[in-house]
């Protein structure tokens, strides 16, 4: 018989598995067909958003939903919106004007499978559809809250959150930053939209208040950057055949790093400490904040 | 005196003064300052988005505005997020991946005033704050019609709007298309924003009937395409000192024109015929179809 440990990790996965099916089904029915006209936008569209990654932000969407006793149906929505903004951020990422890498979850890049306009425009169509659905699909209790859901989700996209957070990002490299300002830059660049996940995700239930919003919002804080010091600490680690896109890349353009600041033993304790932070700022909630602590342990331990 | 042709002009002139005074003056409030970090996207979207342009959108929502009564302040935000809307995506069009365009309004584009990656960011952050601020303000006579207004303003960006217009126009590159297929391109590419910006403005005052809906939505969709067609036509007689932008690129790229497709006179005749059913569409309206009715005679009738 399993350890009670081992049942645990098994459920996890067993439910994680579930979340990334729902989000699938979600997005496949969500996004344009490829068959309708602008065929290869559409088709660029759904590569780009379908069939990948960890899907870790609808995991934390669902995860936060548990705590407000939101639907499944509801959920799917919110994940997939957010999935979207993800998916647009790594194609515009990719380009050559950016990062300009050729490789993503070990596949060609949006701009090399289909070409730098047409990522360019899946990119910014994505963006539009997520919103679009969030305005079509009611999620929030009432019209007013989900009015208020999507302007807290197009303020962690712009330029004070995610686009504001890959812009400090280019005019970082080649500088030395401090501690304090990288952190700044991940808070916008990745923390942003990780903290929409989880605050959409609560909105989509019964009501929270306020200090119920706090801590989740600390946690969130926290997960956000416990992902990025754990993704420098991977990158410094791995290897292009394991890591499934270009390794290295950072160091080579000489992109300020938690690692490069703080050596490697450090940046893992630190990474523990956002656990820690995340997990206590979650506790009162008990067992409904489950999925919440088994996701900060899963950011903090996985590999790639 | 002026004869009563001359002052309509000299007033429609006044009046539209007006409106891209409110317009600068709200996207001014609006746009982050470009002193908050981080200051150089603000500042590219700042230089994209103030200051130029002849503002048609705006014009067009704050006319829309005229026939349902809506009030200045709700205007000037619907305006203010069409424009900005617009500014992006004209930053993205402009970039060496798409049209590669290095002159707009007279100055320097975005990329070249700035650098490619702060364009493609500063034009994502855009459409953020677009859909941001019309979560934020309201603007409809409730919250379940503001949904509604942003539903089909994300519909008029996405893939079977403005987005999925530029991917067909790119695509369409060398290719000869027959007119039904131009008219579907310049449908999305243009005429789903200008379609948004009447419907946008008459949703800020009192409900319309769907009839009435209808009526704007068909005068949208004719000026729309005359305002496309007479820019085909302009850029036939245009040279670069007096376009301010670089002149003759359509035909360089041998990208269809209606003037490519039909010859200068016939593209003339379509576009006053586009004109009458305009005018037609919004006559029963009476003099609260004033201004649209004298921005549709500008749109065919204007110069550069």
């Amino acid at each position: 018989m399993d350890s009670p440990a081992v049942a645990a990790t098994t459920d996890f996965q067993a439910w994680s598995r579930e979340v990334a099916a729902h989000v699938e089904g979600a997005l496949a029915e969500l996004l344009p067909p490829a068959r309708n006209a602008p065929t290869r936008l559409h088709d660029a569209m759904r590569y780009s958003t379908l069939g990948g990654g960890k899907r870790v932000r609808a995991m934390l969407v669902f995860a936060a939903g548990e705590i407000t006793g939101a639907s499944t149906d509801r959920l799917r929505v919110a994940a997939s919106s957010v999935e979207m903004v993800h998916a647009y951020s790594l194609i515009h990422d990719d380009l050559p004007c950016m990062d300009d890498d050729v490789l993503r979850r070990g596949k060609p890049t949006c701009h090399v499978e289909f070409d730098e306009a047409t990522a360019l425009l899946a990119g910014d169509a994505l963006q539009s559809l997520a919103f679009q659905i969030l305005a079509e699909y009611r999620l929030a209790p009432n019209a007013e809250a989900q009015l208020k859901m999507l302007q807290l989700f197009a303020a962690a996209c712009g330029s004070r959150g995610m686009a504001g957070g890959q812009a400090i990002d280019l005019e970082a490299v080649g500088k030395s930053l401090t501690l304090t300002e990288l952190e700044f830059m991940h808070i916008l660049k990745t923390g942003a939209l990780i903290r929409a996940s989880v605050l959409m995700g609560a909105h989509c239930g019964t009501a929270l208040g306020q200090s119920e919003l706090d801590r989740l919002d600390r946690y969130a804080k926290c997960v956000g950057l416990a992902f990025q010091v754990i993704d420098d600490v991977l990158d410094e680690e791995a290897d292009s055949v394991t890591l499934g896109k270009t390794a290295g890349k950072d160091k080579a353009a000489a992109k300020p790093t938690y690692t490069s600041l703080m050596g490697l033993p450090a940046a893992k304790r630190l990474a523990q400490e956002l656990l820690s932070d995340a997990l206590e700022a979650v506790a009162p909630f008990g067992g409904r904040a489950r999925r919440l602590t088994e996701i900060a342990d899963f950011i903090v331990h996985r590999g790639r």
